[in-house]
């Protein structure tokens, strides 16, 4: 592979020369520079990002921390901040705690060691808190600490939308099923909405075992057993709602005629069942975005900040 | 944040010391090491492997670029790429080429000048060859070159077992609809078998502009109107067999009834549709281990090599 000493000697000038080429400093002649770029071309020379983020002490890698990557939502979210990433120009180094709270701290460290520019974490370990201190760090749709941001979406707003919707459609026997990630307050808005309505409902939570393997049909069918009167049910992930219409489909109840069913997140999967999912939008867009400002303007960012960005309703046709 | 400097002083031994404590050369009493790492604990001080990966000049880092970070197909890709990665110690840098030539061009840059160990490429784009020259480089589900190693699933062998077990189900009008992706050998393998047995079929190719928005509506309803008859369907992905089980319901067909649907990929969707999907299954696992053991073992590796996995059917109730 070709060195700074190989352009400086092709182009016939010096490696400071180069090197003041290539950070564009200092005095240079047209001539200089393009004689210079013709050498590093030639040569396929790519100046080293390693070398550069020692001199700089800080790198453009950002590392991205997620519980799980088989679960859709987490998916969208990687998605979303690699566009955001790379229009400001960073990588994203995607790091899978898979739910293990010692891989999570292995990972921060591997992070570190690697100078990121900061951390976006979407896991839930409060253990890590201790080691985050002097990093740029966000939380995303999590709070670990009151001295870390926190950036994430009205889940309260959407426990109260998904309910009302229910009640608009003329549902009478309300169920909400809660997944195993950090949502409660999705249950308070539901369960407040119901309790003002002074409507029948109750709420579901699901093991974690059912969460990690995000296989909820022993669940749903014991629910349906139980509760043969449920005309509308909120999960709280569009997966547990798409496992919901299949028990409904081999339960012979049609989807929305005899039970109604709603999602949260928003993930491609709502638009692609059958029928569509009606669900609580995420603004997974504009979260990322937020969350990738919140590391870019850490000098500027107030560390105790939680920023609450709104949800909205998407109707389809499983309501 | 501490320096090796700091570490040194802490637990009263030279720079050089700590350095051979770090990079275990030399001799060192075991007084001496412990010394060192509980300096290192106590300052949690983390060796910059940014200077390390200078030293060696190459990183731990692997590139990955993928066309599309929205496909489910990508997600499984990342999440098995990520699993094997970390066990040997590897960090992926995912780029999201979002199938644009001069994006992806861009990043294959970006890569280089982060002394990546090695690409995995699952884009299309024959104008990066020349790139990527001296430099571990493998495709997955992709061929780009003869002096590019590939790793791909036998997708010939996957059209024949589709239009087998349609076939088997007793289907008499087949239809196959392509997505966009490189799988002509799909095309043939269901092509082939319908022949050997002379039953009646066609193919559909779906234009780029639904493969890239995935949505196949228009296409499927056009189908279905021009041909009536049609009682078994293809999809050559499993996104596309979604859109199938959803507009059969909004045309008042039964799956698996009436109509009988097979996908390809079994991604994570497909179980979760209603009804379930019958699919042939990518060894996305074993495609993943086998792409890093290419990049890992790229001294040994036979650079024309192309690799081709088998797949196999899974049966569920759209058939």
């Amino acid at each position: 592979m070709a060195t700074i000493k190989d352009v400086a000697l092709k182009a016939g000038v010096t490696v400071t020369t180069v090197s003041r080429v290539m950070n564009n400093r200092g005095y240079l002649s047209e001539k200089t520079k393009e004689k210079v770029h013709q050498a590093m071309e030639a040569l396929d020379y790519h100046p080293s990002e390693v070398a550069r983020s020692l001199a700089q002490k800080q790198t453009t890698l950002l590392g991205v921390i997620v519980p799980s990557l088989l679960h859709p939502y987490y998916n969208e979210v990687i998605n979303a901040l690699e566009n955001h990433a790379s229009l400001l120009g960073l990588k994203l180094l995607v790091c899978n705690a898979q739910r293990n709270a010692q891989k999570e701290a292995e990972y921060i460290d591997m992070l570190k060691a690697n100078k990121v520019a900061g951390i976006i974490l979407c896991t839930q370990s409060r253990n890590s808190v201790r080691s985050l201190i002097n990093l740029p760090v966000v939380t995303l749709e999590r709070s670990i600490s009151p001295s870390v941001p926190a950036v994430l979406c009205d889940n309260e707003m959407g426990g109260r939308i998904a309910a009302e919707h229910l009640l608009s459609r003329g549902c009478k026997n309300l169920v909400m099923i809660q997944g195993g990630r950090s949502s409660e307050e999705r249950v308070q808005g539901f369960t407040r909405t119901c309790e003002e309505d002074s409507v029948s409902f109750h709420v579901v939570h699901a093991s974690k075992r059912q969460f990690h393997q995000l296989d909820y049909a022993d669940l749903i069918n014991t629910l349906f057993t139980d509760s043969p009167a449920i005309d509308g049910v909120f999960a709280s992930s569009d997966v547990i709602a798409a496992q919901v219409i299949q028990i409904c489909h081999k339960r012979g109840l049609c989807v929305p005629e005899d039970v109604k069913v709603i999602g949260f997140d928003d993930v491609d999967l709502a638009r692609l069942l059958s029928p569509a999912l009606s669900t609580i939008h995420q603004p997974i867009e504009e979260l990322c975005a937020h969350a990738i400002q919140t590391i870019v303007r850490w000098e500027d960012t107030e560390k105790q900040s939680r920023t609450i960005l709104p949800v909205h309703l998407v109707q389809r046709s499983s309501t």
